[in-house]
């Protein structure tokens, strides 16, 4: 272990090319995106931190706990997730200062990934810190940290302008009564955009845990009986009415499967009707869930709203860890997907309705060449969402690149996604992109694939155009 | 957008790795083959337009209409595929003129892809183009091609001996004539060996619409009664003879799986009486085609027809697209494929046998690594077919030497298969295929794991000597 | 083919990067770990050449007979087995000196694979081959090699010195007496610590051929009654004790697929006695087998045997070849894997149980991303295995770290597995991999993602400490 303080300099060639030939044209490119504003369509900042502008309490509240990121790699490490204080609210000091000491002692345990690096861009972007944490002394960096976070300068929304958000979109429950957002959208000192995001998963699983009262209070927030089936679609197509009227763009869809297959308006409410009775078998809540995925596509159709899937992610895969600190904790862990047989109905009916944006999302790395290129570079109504969570890394961005763009085109892309529940992480995720991004084109100009003019208006396309026509901005 | 006009110049390094000590070993390994005749063993050109020598009508019926890589891309960047021509023949000069319009004010959309780059090198190459399509003018551009399509320097059968085609196969029904092929063999003048390709997809495929009228007709063809299976067998054993007579060389099977599962012969008969009855199932079906493929394998064996198999295709996955334009317009989407067991039983009986050759080619690239490299590193039958279709770009090129060269070595390669319908595209793909290549093989040079001449003598082989042993020529 | 000499000389610098920054790094990351000692936890050495120190008898029983990897390329490029001696004990000279004058001028079947990377390291750097085989005279190569093969430094016991290996792990039957390994521990003149290694596969599968014996066998060896299911368990957990108290530190399980799923006892002891009384269904030794791995995984937090998976494996695809030359002559082929569903419950169970150290190894690449390096990025108990067997190539490495370090970072890798039944190229292996390490963690300093410093303990701790660490060594 090294004892000496090593300083911790990000440095502004990171994560460009090597090559001699490369890198300068990788630099030119970067140089010209470096500074855009952040649009972010997808995430899930609690639009409530930003309506209050509570100041972060601590670095352990900041950087620590709420980052399923971190605190799972130290769970593999060894550190049990109590003392990172993981399901808590914010720590009394000492037990938030220990788990600092364990962050920076276990620094090593992040090298070679991402988390290292957006960690070392955050520390010292944001806050100054000039030594590695594993090589500084952790209390010290904890109070020159804390010091900082008291100013107004470091609040939530100081920081959403520092760091050039335009446009940033929560992820909400259909119920919610977007309150926080409305607040934020009559204040006219917040120049961001906060955009609620519409996610129905659990009002589409009929047999998960609580689904009865939970459509039952979805039918009283839309003032519709929910009671039958009828009644439930109109309390949905209500409820994302609602949401468009406060600025969502988009409704999002994150289930075990991508399949989208519809049945008969009278078996779909019989198996509603079964499902309200607590009588619905796991294979017909399935077949509903497949239903109403089909019918969230002819809705958006209707009203608009991007649809965004990301399925086939096992969540929750360690109960014992689920009972003790809830979901969300780092053991939800991806399985094989497939989208050219499960969406191929969906396909059929709206794959080319001028209204319909749909955003395949993954962490199975192996459709990206195999399924969605090929959907993508064919349906205009279907794009391909970039490489988010166990995928948001250099070599997966290349991959994507790799697999996607040969088949589809840069055209085809959502755009950059951080997908984070770590705020400070939003810009350090969408400059790492933007340095690839540019790696990746000027390696294209270097092979005399591009001219540098293309490039040029490729990247700057994929941080501004891209997401503002695909998310509808 | 670019307004200026920016030249369009094919650089001679383009493609080839660009890191210092990479390049000189590269260039040089690619001067050896850059002019080396082209062998095409597997495409979609149609031999009449070789037999007629009609010129091409025009520059979108040259590059646009018969190309689904083209207009797929324009159509999921929002061009309508009835505005360009798809699925028709030659257009009004108009409508022709303004789907070349479309074609190059959408020459962004290709970027990134090797249509982008196949497009760049035809487009400059075969007709002295200068100018980038999305920066030119486009009527300009459109009068200097079709001034130069109608030159009898640029007609079908000039072509083909200015891109130095010494080997040439196309695709057929086993019911074909053949007539186009015998003229063209006939003809003194025609220095290309212009072969049929037996492709009995269609005749295996006991439900699929019009099966029963085809193998009707096929009997009818090969003076064989076709009202039982015995007689199926016989006539197409008789066709594969009659194919092998007028100088094909190989079989091509694409069916939804890679299958090869023997019935008992009675069990087929009945099968096929059923077929004939109009009464099969879905599942009979599936168990007939997998029997007819090991069938299949039985009679390469006996007339020597190298078997290439390339399944996993969810074809027209668009009904609508496929009712209003047909197939093959860029709707065929891939799916997981599996081979190890699908090709036991087959292997088991046929996997060592000398006459023998068989060639599996995938769109689904998860199966180089584990499966296709371990089976053709074994059976000495067995070769893996280089990247073709979605899987014909640069990154997924390179993917294939990483995945199954690096398992079974370069002698257990296809050699180059462009797969194309596409004819001025073919130079233009061999040549990206032997820059990969020389590139690739540079990178063993510099990382001292081969030596020049080691490289040299593979390269050339690759281009030579390997599509001549593996389809027998 | 080349007729005139070529040297064979292994470059100082080969495998490393070749840009032009990143080279020098890896130069030194890389001579840091050139001459550590070799911990290979994982293997197929016999511990009886070890203890018998019996000289190799020619280069053709040391380097083609027993090593698959060398005989199914030949096979694959034409050569017959029976024409390698594959599967036979030492040859006649004339047999001996035919089949390596066949490897010699084979020797460009094995250009591009690592298989030609291990063997030019081995000629070249233990018996000092200064000429390319293919460009060599075969006999006075073979005379060459022999001369050494019978001086006493050539030994095995010398060769284990010489190659600097500390720990070797052999693979073992739960009913061998482990004579060999305890004269090699007896030996003070053995500085190697020759340990061996729990496979139970035989036993677990109760549809086996010969089960039945083999478990009354296992029975007698253990002094326990395997007549049931209870002095089953019993025998079993006796012998892992065995061989814990013969110096074991794991216990490995190959199967053909990962699933652990626990099965009442009642219902265990019934399948049980079905299978002894010869009447078991396949699925339900499928379901025996499963509920078998759980328990394995129970044993192993019982008596802190490492537990090592790699599943996903067709034994014996060509069945004539395993009639005429045995099994693992290279015909098994690997098939897809899934761990996510297949280990939940043995997780849930036993996922972070301090005694459970579980490595999972693949041949399905496209796991390392999707699964492995999720699974591994959480639960404390569960190593990510590096590659091996089809995937030991700088290209499937490079993939590796890119997917699994990636997301779980370098502390959740099991170091390095050689997994050779060649035991010459046990160096030429290591070597290769410190390689590889040493220029991927360059390039992430290159790319400014790490400190050198970091990197140089990290590079050190994958050869010295990790290994320790996972194999409680």
């Amino acid at each position: 272990m090294v004892t000496a303080r090593v300083p911790l300099t990000p440095h502004p060639d990171r994560l460009l090319p090597v090559g001699g030939a490369v890198r300068p044209i990788a630099r030119r490119l970067y140089a010209a995106v470096r500074d855009l504003p952040i649009i972010s369509p997808h995430g899930h900042v609690d639009a409530r931190i930003l309506r209050d502008d509570t100041p972060f309490t601590d670095p352990t509240a900041l950087f620590i706990q709420p980052d399923h990121y971190v605190t799972r790699l130290l769970h593999a490490g060894g550190v049990a997730l109590d003392r990172l204080g993981v399901g808590e609210g914010p720590l009394p000091e000492e037990r938030a200062r220990e788990a600092w000491r364990l962050f920076c002692a276990n620094w090593p345990l992040f090298r070679g990934t991402p988390v290292q690096y957006w960690l070392a861009s955050e520390l010292a972007g944001i806050f100054g810190v000039t030594d590695r944490p594993d090589t500084a002394d952790p209390d010290a960096l904890y109070d020159q940290i804390a010091a900082q976070l008291s100013d107004v300068r470091n609040r939530p929304r100081a920081l959403l302008d520092r760091f050039g958000i335009t446009f940033l979109a929560t992820t909400d429950d259909p119920a919610d009564p977007l309150d926080a957002h409305a607040a934020l959208a009559a204040d006219p000192s917040v120049r961001t955009r906060v955009a609620p995001t519409f996610r129905p998963d659990r009002y589409l699983e009929v047999a998960g845990a609580g689904w009865v009262d939970a459509v039952k209070n979805l039918g009283a927030v839309a003032g519709v009986d929910t009671g039958h089936y009828d009644g439930y679609l109109a309390a949905l197509e209500q409820r994302r009415r609602y949401f468009v009227a406060h600025g969502a763009v988009s409704a999002d869809h994150g289930h075990a499967d991508a399949a989208a297959i519809p049945l008969e308006r009278a078996e779909a409410a019989r198996l509603y009707a079964q499902a309200l009775a607590g009588e619905v078998t796991a294979a017909a809540a399935t077949a509903f869930r497949r239903h109403m995925i089909f019918e969230m596509a002819r809705m958006s159709c209707e009203d608009g709203l991007v649809m965004t899937l990301h399925p086939g992610v096992y969540r929750n895969h360690h109960p014992a860890t689920l009972a003790a600190f809830g979901p969300d904790t780092g053991h939800d862990i991806p399985t094989t997907v497939e989208f050219t047989r499960a969406l191929r109905p969906l396909l059929e009916r709206f794959g080319t309705h001028p209204n319909l944006h749909l955003v395949l999302f993954t962490v199975d790395p192996t459709v990206y060449a195999r399924e969605i290129g090929p959907l993508a570079g064919f349906y205009p109504s279907l794009y391909a969402g970039v490489p988010w969570w166990f995928l948001d890394n250099p070599a997966a961005i290349r991959h994507f690149h790799e697999s996607v763009t040969e088949i589809a085109g840069f055209g085809r892309l959502s755009g950059f996604i951080d997908d984070t529940r770590a705020f400070c992480s939003i810009p350090a995720r969408h400059d790492m992109a933007r340095r690839l991004d540019a790696g990746y084109l000027a390696g294209l100009v270097a092979a005399h694939r591009l001219d540098e003019d293309e490039a040029l208006d490729t990247l700057t396309g994929l941080v501004r155009a891209q997401p503002r026509k695909v998310f509808k901005l």
